[in-house]
Parts: structure tokens; C-alpha cells; sequence
């Protein structure tokens, strides 16, 4: 078998200008044979020589630029400060992982048009933890992958080479620092990753993340003491059962010392948890907790937990409201070492989604944000779906648990509680592809992910163009096209699928193209409830309730229709089609509209791409070139499927006369 | 492995009553070694023994009873005449498959509560071709098989045990004398069934066959010359793919004498096909009847032709009208061992179609009526559904073709025509469950299929009474009970699925449980074109057309909704749902009505199952039992699922207030 190749992403430095300098590194106050340090330097030497045709010595010359690189404890944890002046670069940092994120942060500088004797910044990550979530099963296939099969596992062996290397480089190079390297659904091989069948490769795999200042975590089986230990129990206040997990752990930290801790999906859509046995989450997510707390380690522990057999025919139960309901009165009972995952959104990953209610919901409870860079229902990475601004929303959205500091960006860092856990999580997006994201665009939500983690002040438009300076160094005028198709996908997708935050309507399983009825019939919990008349969601204090699940301030908002952001209006109430909304259009006049705007500028998108066939790498062009064609399709699809099916129903004519089927 | 077990299906010879005579069988006029002689005796004995308790002996006695077995070539291929009386049974028989299928009519009419002197009946089969086509992969699958897996392959091997001997009985019990062994979507190991790799075997299945009269088939792959032979064509008028066909239809019969021949699926559904070359269907089946002739074989070339990638949004492109437009062209072109295999509605397999026009509309061309005894659209082996009389329909039904000799089952018989070749073929129902057909009552279809294609004659009533007393030996009252349930089953699953004749509206590719809109805007040509104001499609000559493809009484009938059979209504017409049936009530009530009367006879036939609980062996009674709560379940969700999208879409309430959703 040929050696598979790989891109670099945004690590494929250009050349930026000439140089000839020689440069010197002069480090005080770490120990240079530190993994992480060593790591930055060489990453140093690697950019600075390719970017800019400077050389790095150890000999002293009249001319030659210094890098000087010094601890400075009065920084925060994994902070660094850099500052270009024209005998060099200093870097100071807290620690060895500010190192390298200065050094990433030089280099990026640097593709992004500075001179390495300009570059400037201080800077500190917002949110502790900033973490990536692989769906890769141990066979090589990956759920909800796109990209690929696992680079990680191939055929349930692990898999370690230069690619493995490369890509904990691009992971520290946005600021993770954390990796959980397995499926949330822990079946078969995978529940064997905490046993001797793998510890040595995990040992292999995680010595590698840590030279990138990052743990590696595993996702856990909550039935292992069933599967693995031949119990007959796992209810998590069984003595056996705790007794049984005390010697995993142990055994886990005596053969893997940097372990992070595990991330766990309990009694969620099959998986097995505590309310198998009559114990609450806190009770589950807490006995792991204590047991992994000698060692440092930490429970991550989802909150994707809802009814996934509901009767169609049962308007009452309500899917959105599931994780307020079940760990809202909990709040305060989980341990200081445990952090509840908590999807952006109440239902799952959608194009459109309020804020889940629990975000700041939990007013005493570690809180991680979880994101799907995984374009599951954005497109499988074939649709261009630049997802940063979305998580800005998220990010940006004012929860009004506290005046002041009220944002999600405030619970999730910490800065709200002033707990030291939190942070964000995403679904990552890669698989053993070439180009590592299937469509290359698909990388902008990889590194934007890891950058708005690291930063959450950053503007979509500042990630995408760092972006793509790094990925392309495009001239000015190509660069803007870019950003500019990035900075509109979104919305353009948001507006050929499925309309003002009612979300599905897509293929069941596959969740790729449209199918409007596809999931009304469904045991998953999400209607549209169409009918001649109307459609949506009634889910105000008339209805399921959902909308009061917010603060009073969003409460009162989402309730009314009149007050409820467009955006969401089917989200949160049922509408008939000859609604006005605020443009004065009716509803069903606004549905013809965006999917026809939506599939035109699809188009734009497709078209603008052509414009840049001379500055993009011929192989990277033609990939995604091939996708725009396939979102082409893909975008007619859901235009004439969404206004037949509408158009049908209502039967109102669409104003302009266009042709719907 | 433990072996498994299997039941006797309708070959479980109960005990009838007490005899305690001895048996002498004489033969005369048959060679005595003749392997199917030697099975039809060997029946004789076992069933006898089992139902009589008579024994059967060399020795002449008093009072022992004689079964005399002539030839009389004055009785038609594979006919048979029986007459009991007080000395024994004379079977007289044109040939030993007529003594075989005499045994098994003497061992029916006993079991079906006949003493055996009292047997009479003069017999032969309607149709010279009476078949089962297996779609069994050779990895072990079935394709649309509900029954478990194959009994034929397992691993891309060949099995032969007892199972395969008593499959063959079971064959041969029913009349089948023809049987293709493999899928007609012949890929991977499937290609090299006429290869030395399996030749052995196959030999081996094939002289297990013709014990019981039965010739082998096989499906074949019609781009082998490409695949086996190294060829870059496939092209039927190509000479070196004549050249290729002529050496592997030689090695072929060189290996298995007794083969039958081919049957192929070609041009359809993705697989390759004389119009990949611009040639005709009749250029690639007269290529290799006049390949296979000199062998005595023959090919049965299906006529599910059709363009499987149609655009929704396309209203004048329509599927039923493929078959004919594809083969009416060339009747009369296709060589005499050409059959064309035709399904019996012009779509596939629906719960209701009318007629394929093909049918009688071919007027110089072998034809062969295949129909699914797999209930693939008919509810899975799950839900109970007698189809024989949905096949009764069908060869009852007046092409009006030719005055006199015009029903399908003249057409298909050859009375219609004088020709020799064609009959009946069936899409088999049956895995290695133990109970063969995984619902114990779905043997009804597979025996009823064979029956009926042994005799066009019989009844639906007669098959369901002769099954049931050969099955189960019921008294009278249990006998009726189930009887009715069989003859009242397909009515009742038509009336909770889809609406008069519309079809589909079925969960894609599983083919089981409702989604209306499941193939809406599909590519597979299967619309219902349902809007706020009616349902159906226009097939008439102001429409697709299709109507005009009957002969003119039928075209006539079906072209007017006021005389087109109104459970076909919708298949040929858009009509409203205010439109008036004949019984008074509107589309839209008919629909609510039928729906909520189909769900509430399934309940019904379960409670009728339930009254058997007694008199059926355990096991049995059990099985099918869990089939009726599934089927419960299933007629429910059809019931709500088709009453509320209506609903929903028309917003006309039910007149009777019912709960719609």
C-alpha cells in the first residue's frame, strides 16, 4: 500500500518575503529539553525558514535577529506575550504551552503579513479547556464523518505515524489541549481502549499530544464493569461497581500518567446510564468523578439526553425541553470535577437552533459548550457552511443568568462562576482524507473552532481571513472573495433548507438533502407540524413550555411571536402560512423566497469559486469545485422539494410566479 | 454449530385414521430405478405409513390394498390420473414427474380428509413452466428475504444437507418444475456460478432437483464476457461476446446436463444490458437463445425495464408505461426459447396494480406472469396477506386479446396463442427459519403459488382449505376460522396501506411501515401527486397516456373515472377529494373509513388467531402470534400516519370525528 499523503492545512507556511538573517535562539527560564519546548522551536525554525528564507543559527552575528524566549509567571496559565522589535522577537510565557502558542501565534503573524520583527500580542486562552471530540469508531468508520475513514484506528488497532504527528501540530497551532479520541457510543473494540489490549498504543498516542500540550481523554463504556469486569450491574452506588472502577482507574493512570479523563454518553439514545438503575445523572457522573479525582482527572458528561422513542402523535412531550428538565434540579449536586457538555442548541445540531436553556440554566455546575464542526446537518461537507458565526451567536447570546457577565461565552469560561472549569468542545470534522476535511473550505470551521476556543472575542471575518492567509496566501482582492463566500454560506444554506428555525426536514439517517416529512412520522421527537393552514412549534407557556425554560428576559421574547426573533419563529410557535412578517411579507411568500434566493446564491458561491482558479492549487480548486457541483444539486433540491411541498399544502401561489412543482 | 432444525411445512403428514392394511405397489410401464419414481414412492410410504398407519409390503395378502402405477401416454406432459376403489389406487401417469405429482395429489386429497380408496382426479398442469426465483445473494442474504438467510449459500459457498433434499419435496409437492437458484442482480461471487468454482456443487443441487422434476436455473450476469471472460464488450451482436457465450454455454451443459437455462435482468436498476450498446432487448435474448438451443435450454428475459433515475418534477415521463413501450416494439422478434418474464402490474409488486398491458399485449412472444410471494410491499412476512387471490385476479383478468382465450392465464398458459413455452414464476418467500417463510401463514402464499400455477383453476378457498388441512389438520370450525382470516387478509392490509391502487407511500428502500411522502419526490417514478385538492395520476390519454396501452374495452374502461374499477381509481386518475364514490361517500371519507376499518380488522384477524390457540402446536401459535402484534403496531401507524397527512393536507374533518392527528 502506498503511503497515503496529506495536506498541511494552515501550516503550509509560504513564502511571505525574503530575508537572509540568520536568527538566534536564546531561551531562559524553561528547561530546553522540554517535549512541549522543543516541539515549539523546531515549528519555529520550520516557518520562519519557509516563510521567510531566514536561517537559524547558533552562531552570533552583527546582524542577526534573536528570539528570545522567557518565562514570566505574572502571565496566566498558557498565556504568552510577543513583541517584534528589529533586533528579534521576544516571547514570554507562563509556561511551555504559551511558548508554543506564542510561536504559532509569530507564525501566523507572519502568513498574515507582518514582519517577523512586527509581530505584537498578548494574549491568554478565554475558556480552560478547548477541546476536540473524534466520532471515530475503532473499525475506521467514523460517525458522522465525512472525510474519510480514522486516521486514529484502522481495522481496531491504532494507528501512530507522521500523520498522527501532523495533526496534534495543527491541533495546538488553533489552541486545544484537549483530545478525546473515541466515539461518545462505546461499542465492541472501543470498550477495551482503558485494558492491556491498547494501553501501550494509547501510552504511544498520548506521549505525542502532550509534545502539543494537550491530554487525550476517551469517551467511556458506563457499562464497562458489565462488559469488562463481568459484573452484573453497573448502577454507579452498587459497591462493586465503585470498587470495580477504583482498580480501572488505577490501572489507567499507572499505564497512562497525563490521562485527561473520560467523556461520557449515559442513557442517551440507547447508551446505557444511572436511570437504568433508579440513580440520577449527578449520582452517575459523581461516583466517576471521586474515583478519578486522586489523579487529576475529570468527568465530562453529556447532557444529550431525551426521550428518543416518543409517539409522533404526542404533542405534549417536548424533545427541546429534555436536558433542562432532567439536569436542571440537579444543579449543584455535581462534583467540583465533573463538567456537563452542553449542545449549543436544545434538539441537535441544526441549521437553526436557539440557545439550549441550560447554558447559564446551570447557575452552579461546571458547563462545556459541545459544537458540531461535523457538518451532520450542515452539509456533509460537500455544502459550503462557514459555521463561525453561528457559534459567535451562541457564544455572544446574553442568557441573563447575571447582569454583566451573562453571556454564554461568560458561563462557559468560567468568568460567570468563577469556577476554573469550562470551556468548548467541538465534533471535529476530519478523516483520513488527503486534504483532511473532504471539502478543503470545510477546514476554516476546524481551525475557526479551535481559534474562537482559544479567543471567543475573535470576529468570524478575523478567523476566516488568518484562515485563509495561512491556508492560500491569496492576494487582497481573491482573499476578500473568499472570506466573503465564507462569511454568506451560512445563511445561504440556512435559506434552501429548512425555514425560521423549524429544522429536520431532511433524509432520516443520512441527514443529508431534504425529505419535509421525513422525521413527522418519526419516534425522534421533531415535528414540523405543517398542516393547509400553517406550520411550527407551539412551544410557549400555551404550549410545551420550552420558551420558559429561559431567564425571564428570554422567556417573554421567544414567547411572544411578535418579539421572537425571525430567525426562530417556527422554533417556538405555530404560524399560519399568511402571517406577516417584519419585511411585510407572509410567511409562505418568505419560504418561495429564500429557497429561491438560497439556491441563486448557491450559485454565487459556485460562481465566485471559479474566480479564484488561478490563485487556488490546481487539486484543491478541483475538489471543491466538484462539491459546489454537488451542493448545486443538492440546493435545487431542497428549493422545489420545500416550496412543492408547501405550495401543495397551501396552495397559495407564489407572488412572483415562479415554478414550483 | 448445532444443526438446525427445520419444519415439514404442508408435508407433515398427520395421522388421518386408523387402517391397518398392507400396501403392495405395482408398476408397470416405468423404470423402476427412475430417481423421481423411486421419490414418488418413497412419499407414497412415508405418507401412507404416517396417515394411515397402513403399511406398505411386498408380501400378497388377503385383504392387502394395491397402488398400481401406469404409464398412459394418452395423458397430457405431467398429468395424472387417480382412482381409489376397494382393491387400492390405480395412479396412472404420462411420465414419472406425473407419478410424482399423482403420489402427492393421493397424499392431499387424504390428508384433506379423503380415505384413500376414495381418490380421484384426473390432472394436469396448466402451465408448462411453473418456477421459483430465488433472489438469494451468495453471501448468505436475500435480497427483500424476511425469512432469514439463505438455505443455499453461506459464504459464498454452496450448502447442501437434508434441508435442500426436503426443500426440493416441497417443490415438487406443489408442482414448481422450475428453479433459478440465484438473484437476478447477479454481482460479485454470484458471476462465477458457471465456473469451475462452483460447478460441483451446482451439479450436485441440480441432480437433488430433477430427483423431484425439478430443472436448475440460474440468473445471469449479462456483462459475464466482460467479468469472466476478460472482454471489453459486452455487446450481444459483438462476435468474440457470441464466440465467449458459445464456449461457456458448451462448458456449462458439459458440467450440468439437466440445466434449464438463464434467466436475465438486464437494462434495469443499475445492471448492464443490450442498450449499454445501442442494441434491443431482443438483439441480447435471441444472442443467447440461439447460444443456448442446441442445449434444449432456454432464457426467460424480464421485462422490469425502466428509467430508475427520473426526475420528480417530471409529470409526462411514466413509469407504468415502461415495459410495454420498451417490448411491445419487438413482439414477435424474439426467438421461440426467448420468455419474457413479466411482473403482473406495471410498476412492482404494489398492494394493488391493475394488469400489466404487456400481457396479452404481446401477441407473438412467449410471456411468463411473475409475481412476488415474498411479501417485500405486502407487509414483510409480518403482516398476514394471503396473495393468491390477488393472482387470481390477475389470471382471471380479460386483456381482450382474443375473444374466447383471453384472460392472462391463457395468455401465459399458451392456450391463448398455441405456443409452448411459458407459465408462472415466483419471487420466493423463504430463508432458513425454521418454519421457512418466518410467518408460519405466509407458507400459505408459497404453497397457494404452486398450486395455482400446477392449476389456474382452483380457488382461492380451495387452496387456503387445502393448505390449512395439510398444515394443521384443524376441525372444521378452527379450519373455517382461518380460512376466513387468509381470504379476508389481503383486503384488510390493502385497506390500512395505500389508497385505491395509488401504491407506495411506503418507508424508502425498507419497504415496510408508511412515509406518504416517502418516494414523493424520489427517482424512482413512484408518485401519488397528492395536493390540498386530490390525489392520483393522470394516466389517461389527457394525461401519461398509459391507459391506451390496453386493448380498447379495457383502455376505454380505465381512461373514465366513472368506470375505471374504483380500487384503481387513483392509479389512473388525479380526482378530488369531494369527488362521490359510488358508495356515497367522498375520496376523502373513503380514505379516513378504509384506514380506520383496515386497523380495526387486523385487530380482528389477531383476535381470530387467538380463538386457534388450542388446536395449533405451541410453537407455531406462538410465532405467529408476536407477527400479529408487529402487524398491530404497523396498521396502527399506517392508519394515523395516512389519516392525519390527509387531514393535514386537505384539512376536511372525518365525518365521524374520529382521532385524526
Amino acid at each position: 500500500m502506498e503511503p497515503k499523503k496529506w495536506t498541511q492545512l494552515w501550516l503550509d507556511y509560504h513564502k511571505m518575503y525574503e530575508g537572509q538573517k540568520s536568527w538566534i535562539i536564546a531561551v531562559t527560564g524553561f528547561d530546553k529539553e522540554n517535549k512541549v519546548l522543543r516541539n515549539a522551536l523546531s515549528e519555529f525554525e520550520k516557518g520562519i525558514l519557509a516563510m521567510t528564507l531566514e536561517t537559524v543559527t547558533e552562531e552570533v552575528s552583527a546582524d542577526a535577529l534573536t528570539f528570545t524566549i522567557s518565562q514570566n509567571r505574572t502571565l496566566p496559565i498558557e498565556g504568552y506575550r510577543i513583541d517584534g522589535s528589529h533586533d528579534g522577537i521576544l516571547l514570554e510565557a507562563f509556561d511551555e504551552k504559551g511558548v508554543l502558542y506564542g510561536v504559532f501565534a509569530i507564525l501566523r503573524q507572519i502568513a498574515c503579513g507582518k514582519r517577523a520583527t512586527e509581530v505584537e500580542e498578548n494574549a491568554a486562552p478565554t475558556n480552560p479547556l478547548r477541546m476536540m471530540n473524534h466520532w471515530d469508531n475503532m473499525d475506521g468508520s467514523i460517525e458522522r464523518g465525512y472525510s474519510g475513514e480514522s486516521f486514529f484506528y484502522v481495522n481496531e488497532e491504532i494507528v501512530i505515524d507522521d500523520r498522527t504527528r501532523d495533526y496534534a501540530r495543527f491541533m495546538a497551532s488553533i489552541g486545544i489541549n484537549g483530545i478525546v479520541i473515541n466515539n461518545v457510543n462505546v461499542k465492541g473494540a472501543a470498550s477495551y481502549l482503558i485494558t492491556d489490549r491498547y494501553f501501550d498504543k494509547v501510552k504511544e498516542l498520548s506521549d505525542i499530544f502532550e509534545g502539543y500540550g494537550i491530554k487525550l481523554y476517551m469517551s467511556l463504556n458506563f457499562a464497562s464493569p458489565i462488559e469488562l469486569g463481568g459484573l452484573d450491574t453497573c448502577d454507579p452506588l452498587d459497591k462493586d461497581v465503585i470498587s470495580w472502577w477504583e482498580d480501572k482507574i488505577k490501572e489507567v493512570y499507572d499505564r497512562l500518567p497525563g490521562f485527561g479523563g473520560f467523556l461520557v454518553k449515559a442513557d442517551s439514545e440507547g447508551r446505557p446510564g444511572p436511570f437504568t438503575y433508579g440513580r440520577t445523572q449527578a449520582d452517575g457522573a459523581n461516583m466517576l468523578a471521586d474515583v478519578i479525582k486522586p489523579y487529576g482527572g475529570i468527568i465530562i458528561w453529556r447532557c444529550f439526553v431525551y426521550n428518543c422513542t416518543q409517539d409522533w402523535r404526542d404533542t405534549k412531550t417536548d424533545r427541546a425541553r429534555a436536558g433542562y428538565d432532567y439536569f436542571k434540579d440537579l444543579d449543584g449536586a455535581y462534583h467540583d470535577n465533573v463538567i456537563l457538555q452542553i449542545k449549543n442548541g436544545p434538539m441537535d445540531f441544526q441549521i437553526r437552533e436557539p440557545v439550549s436553556p441550560l447554558l447559564g440554566g446551570l447557575m452552579h455546575t461546571n458547563q462545556m459548550l459541545e459544537v458540531q464542526v461535523a457538518q451532520e446537518y450542515t452539509g456533509h461537507q460537500i455544502d459550503l457552511c462557514y459555521l463561525i458565526p453561528m457559534y459567535k451567536e451562541v457564544l455572544d447570546f446574553h442568557t441573563h443568568c447575571n447582569r454583566g457577565k451573562d453571556t454564554v461565552a461568560d458561563v462557559v469560561s468560567g468568568r460567570t462562576m468563577g469556577n476554573k472549569l469550562g470551556g468548548m468542545a467541538a465534533v471535529i470534522n476530519t478523516g483520513n482524507d488527503e486534504n483532511w476535511t473532504g471539502n478543503d473550505l470545510a477546514a476554516a470551521n476546524l481551525y475557526g473552532f479551535g481559534r474562537l476556543s482559544f479567543n471567543t472575542r475573535l470576529t468570524s471575518e478575523e478567523i476566516a481571513k488568518e484562515w485563509i492567509a495561512q491556508t492560500f496566501n491569496l492576494p487582497e482582492k481573491e482573499s476578500d472573495i473568499l472570506c466573503s463566500m465564507l462569511l454568506r454560506s451560512r445563511e445561504i444554506y440556512e435559506k434552501y433548507t429548512s425555514p425560521l428555525g423549524i429544522g429536520w426536514m431532511v433524509t432520516p439517517m443520512g441527514h443529508y438533502g431534504p425529505s419535509v416529512d421525513g422525521y413527522e412520522y418519526s419516534r425522534w421527537g421533531t415535528y414540523h407540524r405543517a398542516d393547509h393552514l400553517g406550520i411550527g412549534v407551539d412551544r410557549t407557556d400555551k404550549g410545551t413550555g420550552y420558551a420558559q425554560q429561559y431567564y425571564e428576559e428570554n422567556a417573554k421574547m421567544y414567547n411572544d411571536p411578535n418579539t421572537c426573533p425571525e430567525e426562530l419563529l417556527l422554533f417556538f410557535h405555530h404560524i399560519p402560512y399568511t402571517w406577516k412578517l417584519k419585511t411585510g411579507k407572509t410567511l409562505m411568500q418568505h419560504i418561495y423566497d429564500s429557497h429561491f434566493e438560497g439556491e441563486e446564491e448557491a450559485r454565487g458561491l459556485a460562481a465566485d469559486w471559479d474566480k479564484l482558479k488561478e490563485v487556488i492549487p490546481a487539486e484543491s480548486f478541483d475538489r471543491v469545485k466538484k462539491r459546489f457541483d454537488l451542493q448545486l444539486d443538492n440546493a435545487r433540491e431542497w428549493r422545489d422539494q420545500v416550496n412543492s411541498y408547501f405550495y401543495r399544502k397551501s396552495m397559495i401561489p407564489d407572488e412572483k410566479g415562479r415554478t414550483i412543482y
